[in-house]
């Protein structure tokens, strides 16, 4: 594979494996939509060697028993590494915190979502932040006011939150605040917040741009621009329908995004929105320091700056097959991505098959149960005190 | 007046006059509902010496010219004494601190209500929350979720807030933690909430029974009673409609109660559920210091433990001609009722003129403008400092 044609004009940059906070992978439930060898397909030939999975799957992660059978398709499908994410309900507060070694977080639905996951009482919201241990993330869907009632749940009780998907003006304009008086509050953006508004609507059709957070004002899109100091995160909430689905009478919400969130990242980088470096702490030590996320030893991946494009009507390795950033001119593109030493993808192919991916948190769920864990508020830290890091080892570029 | 028959069994009390710090008095724009004449005579036979007027009338008192004309027609029409909120919008953040000294407080609705004051974006309360002058309070429609989040906002902005009409648990406990970590915040209990719950609605019909906040589960009802210890005032929401308005398709929400609240609360007296303490202390001590209200001088009410009625199917005085109440057994009554020196209300008899109530901020609001007035968070105390004094020195039992 010598590209001697371009060679001279390549740039080549290498940068750690990327970490993907908020992925929809479908499995169980709705594995024509994504499973995980689908999914984390999607996840290497987007940069990404490490993708965290939402527990609002079919039966939803929810106890014991759904996270051991997550955990067993887990670890026969995916390609690439990933963590398990538990969901709040309104009933296992209690339960919840002995499966703490074993996930990556909790994810509490606070608004009306895809999916039967709702938590719409504050009184509940409360058990959960009394039981789920101090040093684990809680990460919300809380859009407008429900952004800033949790995030003073946490200053209640004393504990970190991420804010998953920040799409409003009122809601980062309300993280900054928070921010600037110390409250432990860190936060993700998507890429098609960042990158699309209303105006989109039309081009892409009503049914399609169907999203949760909904794409917003150019206003909105602004205010996330303008406050990109304090967005933690980049994530691409993957959450892949058919296309049939999308454009049937009742469209679910929800778009791919693993495949695309890069060359849409580096082309801001081209085009002067954005730095290399901005991308790498937002998809890499950020979410590693926010999630306590181990090391991946010999992972990285290789970008090419200059590669221009234009998105296609599908990805290749989402089972999706649409995109809602269809015909956008991009430049930049993953070309090599390593992981635990082998070459899982290379310009365009796949080569690791399913299975070949691991649990970071490796501790799978022990059949035996262990004791009731009840860690009292104040017995760790609400942060974890591991700085960011300015720069990272891994990177620097190659020609 | 010499009730000879039953001097014997007669227990009267002497109280401070009451302070309702929320009523909607409808003037100007529905004066058929309500006006001042009328509103201010239902609070005399309800034993109420001082009510606080809500901002949404027709039009809404929003800026000077809005205020000036509330002013003349409260000065023409009250019987009691009283003082006037101001509303918020989203575009009078910056001009309202110049009312400051001629209005007890700032309103906001942050949840749709009656009326279109709506601020349904934190963008818009953080501007509020910026100008706003510390030392007054802000007053909020905040249910559900909204109730944290306009505690968070009050919080990083380090100033107090009251939350009106607290109805659900989930507001009460996360009032309750919110107070437990030193949140200046206060809140307002009805008395609809207090005695009603869901049940009710089918024995005063589905139309009439309409009230935002809503009537609630008996759980909701049952938490702010054993919460009753961080309840800092009892108030009304007076919020008269007529009959016919409220059997109408689209009946508008709210209940009467000025001259039905003390019935209640006394009834509960009675049987053991409160103390008459707990109610001076929620509808005169407590609204005095938080509203930072002058002194009434000789102003007193005399009540009647004793006297046990039925709720009629209309109370005389409010407009409404109806009331959520009738028919319900209570024990205790209003007597007499002294503002500044005249006794202006007794045994069903209202004995001042519309015009006789003062405006208890007596500084009317000046022809001339004055300098714009900037209040910079940190230059004023968030809390009045003046402590809640236990007990009241113009009460004591009278035989
Ligand atoms: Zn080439
Ligand atoms: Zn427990
Ligand atoms: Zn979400
Ligand atoms: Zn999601
Ligand atoms: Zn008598
Ligand atoms: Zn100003
Ligand atoms: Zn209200
Ligand atoms: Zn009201």
């Amino acid at each position: 594979k010598t590209h001697i044609d371009c060679l001279t004009s390549l740039q080549l940059v290498r940068l750690p494996g990327l970490i993907d906070i908020h992925v929809h992978l479908r499995e169980p439930g709705a594995t024509y939509k994504e499973n995980f060898a689908s999914g984390t397909a999607a996840a290497l030939a987007g940069g990404f060697t490490l993708v965290c999975a939402m527990p609002n799957t079919n039966p939803p992660v929810i106890d014991k028993a759904s996270l051991r059978e997550v955990q067993q398709l887990a670890r026969a499908g995916a390609r690439c590494d990933y963590a398990l994410f538990v969901s709040a309900t309104s009933d296992n507060a209690d339960s919840l915190p002995q499966m703490f070694r074993s996930v990556v977080g909790l994810k509490m639905y606070l608004n009306e979502t895809y999916g039967p996951l709702l938590l719409d009482s504050i009184t509940n919201w409360i058990k959960h932040f009394e039981h789920w241990p101090l040093s684990l993330p809680i990460c919300v869907h809380a859009e407008s006011q429900t952004t800033a009632a949790v995030i003073l749940l946490a200053s209640l009780y004393q504990r970190s939150i991420h804010i998953c998907h920040v799409s409003r003006e009122e809601e980062i304009l309300v993280i900054r605040a928070a921010k600037e008086q110390g409250l432990p509050v860190t936060c993700e953006v998507c890429p098609h917040h960042l990158f699309m508004t209303v105006d989109d609507i039309e081009i892409i059709g009503v049914k399609k741009a169907r999203v949760k957070p909904s794409l917003m004002t150019a206003r909105d899109q602004k205010a996330l621009w303008d406050n990109l100091d304090i967005i933690d995160c980049f994530a691409t909430d993957h959450a892949p329908h058919t296309l049939e689905e999308k454009m049937s009478e009742n469209s679910p919400p929800g778009f791919p995004g693993l495949e695309t969130i890069l060359p849409l990242l580096l082309t801001a980088v081209n085009e002067g929105r954005l730095t290399v470096d901005d991308i790498v702490k937002r998809l890499y030590h950020n979410p590693k320091r926010i999630f306590n996320l181990p090391d991946q030893p010999n992972t990285y991946i290789e970008v090419d700056l200059e590669e221009e494009w234009i998105i296609p009507e599908a990805m290749p390795f989402s089972k999706a097959k649409w995109t809602p950033f269809a015909g956008r001119s991009v430049k930049g593109q993953v070309r090599r991505v390593v992981l635990r030493g082998e070459v899982a993808f290379v310009d365009g192919q796949l080569l690791v098959p399913p299975g070949y991916g691991e649990n970071i948190l490796s501790q799978m769920l022990p059949d035996v149960e262990r004791p009731h864990i009840n860690l009292t508020p104040g017995s760790q830290q609400a942060m974890p005190s591991q700085k960011v890091v300015g720069s990272h080892s891994a990177s620097g570029r190659t020609t």
